[in-house]
C-alpha cells in the first residue's frame, strides 16, 4: 500500500475502495456501516432513520447549472433518497478561506436554502470555520442529513436477482462535463449544464411500487461504471449494459471523444440508478418518464448470470467489452 | 458590514455572531435552528433527536492530550451531551491534502474510533475527499452526530432564574494553552495537556437530577466568557463570576500573563458549564467531583438581576469588571 494519500484516493475508484477497506473498515467496523450504501440506516426506537454525510470541494464553486451550495444540499438529499428515505433535516458546516467574498457566501447560502426548500427539508444546525489564506481553496461545505425510511421500503443488494432491469433517469455525465467546461486549462465551451438537483420528488413517485424496486444508488464520483462495479463486486451475478440504451447529451459524447474519456465514468449529481423487477420495469419507466426529472429515463441493462462480479457493455456495434472500475478518476474535485 | 470573510468570522466572537445574524439566519430560519444551542433538537415520530455538526481545522493536528481525530469526536459527543442527549451515531467526513501521510491518517482514524468507543457511539457513515497540494492544510474533519434526548431532560435558557448557580467541571483554558504551546512562533513549553475528551459519561451522572439543571453549554471557541455572553445577551438577567472560584492550571495563568491574554476567553474541549437551581448546586457539585472528569469542579458564579445582559467578574481583589464578548479570537485554528 502507498505511504501517502494521492488525489486518486478521493476519486471513488479502486484506490478509494482500498482506503476504505484497509484504513476505515478495520477501525469503524460496526453493524450500521455499510460500504455500498449512500447512507447508514439506524434504528431509533423502532424508526428506521437514514444518516449520511458528504464534504463538497468542487472547483469551480459556481458552474453551469449550479454551485457548491446547491450541490451540497442536492448530494445529501440524494444520498438519503436512494435509501428510500424521506429527507428531513440537514446540517451545514462551512470551512472558508480568509478573504473569501461575503457576497459569494451570501449567494451560496441562499442557494443552499433554496435547494433545501425545494424538497421541504430544513437546515437545522451548522458551523463555520475560517482558515488562513491558502489554508483552504475558497470554500468547502459539509452537509449531513437525516431521513425517515417508510415501512414499505425494502432495499438491499441481496434482493437483486438475475433478470432484474437497470434504469437510469436521464442523460449520463452532464455534471462532469459542466465542471470540465469551466476549467480554464481545458479551454472549450459547451452549452450543457450540470444535472445537479435533488431527486427526492422523482423517487417519491415510486410509492406504491416499492415491492418491485430492489436497490438504488446515485452515480456520483466514479459514474455509472463505478457504482455498478461496486454493486457487482464479489456477487454471484454480472451486469450487462446496452450502449444504445444509455442516454447521453450529444455534447458529452463530443467532449469525451475530444479528451479521450469514457462517459460511463463521468459524475452525475441528479441521477439515480434503479434495479427493478423485470416485469415491472416498463411501469416504473413510465412513472419516471412522467416526471420532469425523469423524461429521458431509460432501461440501460440487466442483471445477468455471468460473468459474475463483472460489468460489461454491449456496444452499439454489437461487441462486448468489460467496464472495469478505474484506479483513479478522470477528473479531480468534481464534487 | 465587511465585504470579505476574516479569520475573526470563525472565532466564536462578535463577528461570528454577526455572520450568523446577517447571513445564515435570514436564510435558514426555521423552528429547529437555535443559535444558542450546540445541537438542534428535532422531533422524529415523538422522539426528541439531537443533531449537530462541526468541522475541525485545528493546527497542529497532533497536540499534547489529543489530536484532530479525538477532538472531532469529543466535540460532537459534547455538543450532543450538553443538550442532555445520549450520543448514539456519528458521521465522519475527511478532507485530505494530497501527499498527507498514510500513517498519520491511520493514527487519526484509530483515535477517532477509540474516542467513539469510549462513549459507546458508532461511526456509521463517512466520506473522503482529497484536494491538491496546498488546496487544504493537511486534514480537516467534519463530524456530525445524532443523540437521543431522554424524556426527563428539560433544558432551556428560558428556565434560567436569578439566583441559579453556575458550575464548571474543572480547569479552564487548558485546550488553548496546549495548542498555543505547539505553535513554533510562540516558542514556549508547558507540561499542560489539552482537556480534549468526551464528557457524556460525566453528564450522564446527572440522571435523577434533571429537574435542577436548567441549561448547559460547552465553552469551546470563545471560552467561558464567550459562552456566558451568548447566554446573557438580550436576557432579563446578568451573570456574576467569582474569579477566586474559577479553577485554572497555574501554567495557564502564567502563559496568559506572558502573552497578555485573558484566560476566560480560552477554548476548552472537555468542559461543560451548567446553570443549576441554587439549592441543589452543592449536590450537583458533589456528583461531579466524584467523577474523574469533574474532580476540580467548582461553582464559579451566579445569575443576578442586573446589570441585565452583562457578564461581570468579581476579581480576586474585590473589584468588578465587565467581561464582554471579544470581536475576534485571541488565537485562530484552535478547534
Amino acid at each position: 500500500m502507498e505511504k501517502i494519500i494521492r488525489l486518486a484516493h478521493g476519486s471513488g475508484g479502486k484506490l478509494t475502495q482500498q482506503l476504505i477497506r484497509d484504513v476505515f473498515f478495520p477501525c469503524f467496523n460496526n453493524q450500521f456501516l455499510a460500504p455500498l450504501d449512500d447512507s447508514a440506516v439506524v434504528n431509533i426506537d423502532g424508526i428506521r432513520v437514514a444518516f449520511t454525510t458528504d464534504s463538497y470541494v468542487v472547483k469551480p464553486i459556481f458552474f453551469p447549472g449550479g454551485d457548491i451550495g446547491k450541490l451540497s444540499v442536492s448530494g445529501t438529499i440524494n444520498d438519503l433518497a436512494v435509501m428510500g428515505a424521506r429527507p428531513a433535516f440537514i446540517s451545514c458546516s462551512l470551512i472558508i478561506e480568509e478573504g473569501f467574498s461575503l457576497s459569494d457566501l451570501k449567494r451560496i447560502v441562499s442557494s443552499i436554502q433554496h435547494t433545501a426548500e425545494e424538497t421541504g427539508v430544513n437546515i437545522v444546525t451548522g458551523d463555520t470555520k475560517v482558515v488562513e489564506k491558502r489554508g483552504a481553496d475558497s470554500i468547502f461545505i459539509n452537509t449531513s442529513g437525516i431521513g425517515i425510511v417508510p415501512a414499505e421500503v425494502n432495499l438491499g443488494i441481496d434482493r437483486i436477482r438475475v433478470g432484474d432491469k437497470i434504469i437510469v433517469n436521464g442523460t449520463v455525465g452532464d455534471h462532469s462535463v459542466a465542471i470540465l467546461s469551466q476549467r480554464e486549462e481545458l479551454g472549450f465551451e459547451v452549452s450543457l449544464e450540470s444535472d445537479c438537483a435533488p431527486i427526492y420528488d422523482l423517487i417519491s413517485k415510486l410509492n406504491g411500487n416499492w415491492d418491485s424496486v430492489k436497490f438504488m444508488r446515485d452515480p456520483t464520483r466514479g459514474g455509472v461504471a463505478g457504482v455498478l462495479n461496486e454493486i457487482v463486486q464479489n456477487r454471484g451475478f454480472g451486469i450487462e449494459l446496452w450502449e444504445r440504451s444509455i442516454p447521453f447529451q450529444e455534447e458529452t459524447l463530443a467532449v469525451c471523444e475530444l479528451l479521450g474519456m469514457d462517459p460511463l465514468y463521468l459524475a452525475n449529481e441528479g441521477k439515480v440508478i434503479l434495479f427493478v423487477e423485470s416485469e415491472k420495469a416498463q411501469d416504473i419507466l413510465n412513472i419516471f418518464k412522467a416526471h420532469p426529472m425523469g423524461k429521458r429515463s431509460s432501461i440501460i441493462g440487466e442483471v445477468v448470470a455471468g460473468p459474475k462480479g463483472k460489468v460489461y457493455l454491449v456496444t452499439s456495434i454489437g461487441t462486448h467489452r468489460v467496464v472495469d472500475m478505474l484506479v483513479e478518476d478522470q477528473l479531480p474535485r468534481i464534487c
